[in-house]
């Protein structure tokens, strides 16, 4: 991948940027505030940069004037990386050039961490769970008239070293015209037991070779949205992927409302059928996509939280949520895949993670395993942000978790102008510490239409450092820009006046807005500190954070931490793993390894139910603030500010608008 | 049970008989000749004897004279053994009373052998395959909100030292709101694994205490005839049994027809919906029998021979017929009875008796194991004889098994007047060596219809020991017995006068059908004798001989061997354990010692391939005569036959009808 640098003025940032990055979002991640308010369209016409030495592609539109555009002008929005270049950002405050480098910190998102196959092979993790064998047999003849079953066992155990070795009807009456067919040469797939001293299935036997053409399906359950996987057991690679929202939304949009629903008579059954013909919908595009027959898919794995699962499994979900909120159990059976009515050969198993409780459910420990904390020395925070929010804390020795919830903010609801994370969606915000004026990006570089929960976050991050907002998360009112506005009796700020919209309204960011998210990360904090409490460890004990869900691997670190929603640590030790779910998932349909030690872990997690701790409460009350009320919690914070003290700011603007 | 002693004179025969026994039947079994034509039902008048003291209850018939009657005559047939007796039968031959005792034995049936509960308990083989168990859980609350399928394993762990316990997916549905249905007391159906190291299954989980409940059925599913029984597992008592004919009986009479109508389109289907339906129906009927509901059946065992098993399980037995003959399996997993279209609830497994080869099937092993051969010392023949018969020769070190076909001779197919066991079917026959006058019993003391397999082998005996016939089975034709004539072209012995059956029709043995019983005898003798010779030992080294099936223990032991169809050992050595695939079943349903021990019972019994053994052809040949071409093999018959011969018999009668 070509890179190239790319040298911000006055501030002298410098950031490397891959070729044909867009330059306003290289500014972004320098953490070079450039006013912009349409997201990245083109429209607004205010990201005006001039170029002082090297080139950009692009970038001139009719917003410019031409001698402008002679002079080197750009519209940052509109320009691409393709050379190292250097480019002035004209800058309206007076603020010291230095002092902006220190407080303008480049963007810090989490590295992304996925598990790899060569890496499983590397420390010896991989123990295939499905193999083909080709095997050539000798036929029957008058001197060797072994039953067919007994000739194809006979010769795994005397060939191929295969012992123990088990064989179902089903595959037993396709033995004997299989054997015929082409001449007694077939192709036997066979399942690994998970123990070591389990048998090994013949679960089928196929005419001819076939043993190039072994595949398997990860899924990721989720209350929203369904992930699914298709992955080459012989490369380990993922041949295609493909999301679909479940089909059980339109049934309620929590957990909670799905379980009232599968209650009513039929419920389960209709709810059951939902989420199976949304994964045949996907096995349906994503074997379409890479070009297979599903008859070489030999297993498929899940992963979801527990009434997802026990939905899945057609296992009423009714005691969930009565007290004392037991699930019907966390660990199940492979189950045959074409029972549950999956589009998939009659032979293929079902495995579905097992939960650790209600709340905690194998979802949660899908990242667990996918992440491989389990197997590690370092103290590691897991924390899978969503609706709700689950937490791990532990190593390979021990491990608690517990879940919260945190409310919709993260996803959007609640917020006056939240969406999910689609085009248009404000993803990322600066705010002019003098002017107030603000840089927006959006999701696909749309006009804004509103504010997922990566911009939510880092805007009021921003906020709160830049002293727009207060730590009870209150406007600072006699800032004289014309964003922070009472309207309908709140106090808001605008983001995007209306003409730069894709909605023809302003939008504002509120203070029940901003309540709303303090809640929302409230929640969160107060459960990783009860859960530390109640293991008897400190923040500062904590080797490393690992991210996984919906969080999104945009939003910046240490905006994340300003709020109080993360502990403050070196942003270097946390790393996401995207969707630990289904990264879990398609390790388990990896490597028996993986579901050797799953069963291993969910004993080893202890489950707390924060609500019965008595100092969850206090700990929420405590982090009802920004970032919290214990202010030397978040030390590198609590510097940033005397800094930007010390800098003067905020100060009044020297122009507005 | 009473039993009375009935002295029979001028024989001075005494025979010890139950209360109520029919005394024609007492003067059988006595060995003791009255001349009866009409099968015992009274119709001939032909039976009378004298009381000489005690009393028989019946017997009186207006066949008798009044006075006769007064003076103690009594028609045989029709009366009853109700106190001592003794009897004085009118002979009509001038044979010294001394010999005839010495030449007309008492019938020597083979004792009946059957396995019997307690007698497992006792030897230590009782491992119940499935146990109720009462449990009154503690209900979750605040502290304890363990998942329901884990408060359930952990307290059989904890309070009933139940360990490695699996759950299937149905029975994890049921659990959450069969806990809750009475307060958490439930009853837990526990299947054992087979192999010590297994794991133990909850395979059904019930509200409140059904441990009372707990039944298994027991099936042989035979060629013609499929028998079920209902088995208590708490007190190991047969509760009802029932048989029907075979469904598939209507595509054809033998295994080979049905295997060639199972290769046509939807054949295969239709045979084995065909024994589903049978097998349903003898469910039904049983359990209605028992007043039970299905509900309480845990288990169903079946035994069958080769092609029976995979028609059952519907697995296509094309290649059973054709060269090398083999069978798709021998050993079967168990099935999900509900699945294969079993009217049992969706948890009760069947388990299917492995066979040995296409020949020697589920049904011969499932023999093996009821009658115990394969843990004892004593060096064993058993036979199962029917259309085919199946030879297993050994002892708890080896053993050695064989098929030959038989042809249907023994249960009355290829004979002029054959027929099943039926009522009307002569069972039983005696010949006066003077006059050759028969005396017949029929099953049911009906009017003869014809003659079953046990008739036809008794009277063949008879009649070479009285030199009737020739050792080729010729009839001597010069005995000036009406009874022996040519009819159509052929030879034959009349056994009843049209007025005497229920036929209207003379019923008479041809020299045809004794040619076709020679046959039959042959094939099964010097199938023994080859498997002998294989195994290296000989017929004097033999301990013991096993009969099961419908070869019956009606049949006289001394006149089979006398024909040459067993083998000439102590006939106080001969058992009949009745059907022994049945027997074999209800074992494997009562106890896992025995499940555990067929396994390795199969991998013991090596298989001949009679048609591929040379000497096999010779040995049939040298069998093709009463009882054998060297008569030193059947030392008691060779003395019997010198003393009649001694005594002058046969004599020229000194009146005949």
């Amino acid at each position: 991948m070509t890179e190239h640098k790319v040298t911000f003025l006055p501030h002298n940032k410098e950031v490397t940027v891959a070729d044909g990055e867009n330059l306003i979002r290289a500014a972004m991640e320098a953490g070079v505030h450039i006013n912009a308010s349409c997201g990245g369209e083109g429209a607004c016409g205010k990201c005006r940069v001039l170029t002082e030495s090297g080139e950009l592609s692009g970038g001139v539109t009719n917003r410019l004037r031409d001698d402008d555009v002679e002079k080197g002008y750009r519209l940052a929005c509109q320009a691409t990386v393709t050379g190292d270049v250097t480019v002035r950002v004209p800058v309206e405050s007076e603020v010291d050039a230095g002092v902006l480098n220190k407080l303008s910190t480049p963007r810090q998102t989490a590295r992304i961490k996925t598990a790899d196959f060569d890496e499983l092979k590397e420390q010896g993790l991989f123990i295939p769970p499905l193999e083909k064998v080709y095997l050539e047999l000798p036929p029957p003849d008058a001197q060797d008239h072994l039953p067919d079953v007994t000739r194809l066992v006979s010769h795994l155990t005397m060939s191929h070293d295969e012992h123990r070795l088990g064989v179902s009807l089903n595959v037993i009456r396709k033995i004997p015209d299989a054997l015929r067919q082409e001449d007694f040469k077939v192709t036997a797939t066979l399942a690994r037991p998970v123990r070591e001293d389990g048998k090994t299935h013949i679960v089928n036997i196929e005419p001819d070779d076939t043993s190039g053409c072994n595949l398997a399906i990860a899924v990721d359950i989720g209350t929203t949205t369904v992930y699914g996987q298709l992955i080459d057991l012989v490369s380990g690679e993922v041949l295609a992927e493909h999301g679909e929202f479940n089909g059980q939304i339109s049934y309620g949009e929590d957990v909670i409302t799905r379980i009232v629903y599968a209650e009513k008579p039929g419920g389960l059954d209709t709810l059951h059928e939902r989420i199976i013909s949304t994964i045949n919908k996907i096995i349906g595009k994503i074997t379409k996509r890479a070009g297979i027959e599903t008859g070489c898919i030999s297993s498929i794995t899940l992963a979801g939280n527990t009434t997802m699962t026990q939905l899945f499994l057609k296992v009423n979900p009714r005691y969930i949520r009565r007290t004392p909120y037991v699930p019907a159990a966390t660990l199940y059976p492979p189950v045959g895949a074409a029972e549950l009515g999956l589009n998939l050969e009659e032979y293929v198993s079902a495995l579905v993670y097992p939960a650790v409780s209600s709340y905690v459910g194998g979802d949660i420990v899908a990242g667990v395993m996918g992440c491989g904390m389990y197997r590690d020395e370092a103290l590691t925070l897991f924390m899978d942000i969503g609706t709700n929010a689950e937490i791990v804390i532990g190593n390979k020795d021990w491990m608690a978790c517990a879940a919260c919830s945190a409310g919709p903010a993260f996803e959007g609801g609640g917020i006056e102008f939240g969406m999910r994370a689609a085009k248009g969606a404000i993803e990322d915000v600066s705010i002019d510490p003098v002017t107030f004026e603000p840089m927006l990006l959006t999701i696909g570089n749309k006009r804004p239409k509103g504010i997922c929960g990566s911009g939510l976050i880092i805007m009021v991050g921003v906020m709160f450092e830049i002293g727009l907002i207060d730590n009870l998360g209150k406007f600072n009112r006699d800032l004289g820009t014309p964003r922070i506005r009472k309207s309908n009796g709140v106090w808001e700020y605008v983001l995007a006046w209306a003409d730069d919209t894709q909605i023809d309204r302003d939008i504002a960011l509120t203070e029940i807005d901003i309540e709303n998210l303090i809640r929302a990360k409230g929640a969160i904090y107060s459960g990783c500190v009860t859960l530390l409490e109640e293991v008897g460890i400190g923040i500062q004990d904590l080797d490393r954070i690992i991210l996984a869900g919906g969080f999104g691997s945009y939003v910046d670190l240490e905006k994340a931490m300003t709020i109080g929603l993360l502990p403050e640590i070196d942003t270097r030790q946390v790393t996401f793993i995207g969707n630990g779910s289904l990264s879990g998932a398609r390790m388990s349909a990896l490597t028996n390894r993986i579901r050797r030690d799953v069963v291993k872990v969910t004993r080893m997690m202890t489950s707390f139910e924060l609500s019965e701790t008595s100092s969850y409460m206090n700990n929420y009350i405590a982090a009802l603030f920004l970032p919290h009320t214990d202010m030397n919690l978040f030390p590198a914070l609590k510097d940033r500010l005397a800094l930007r003290k010390a800098a003067g700011s905020p100060a009044k603007p020297s122009s507005s608008g």
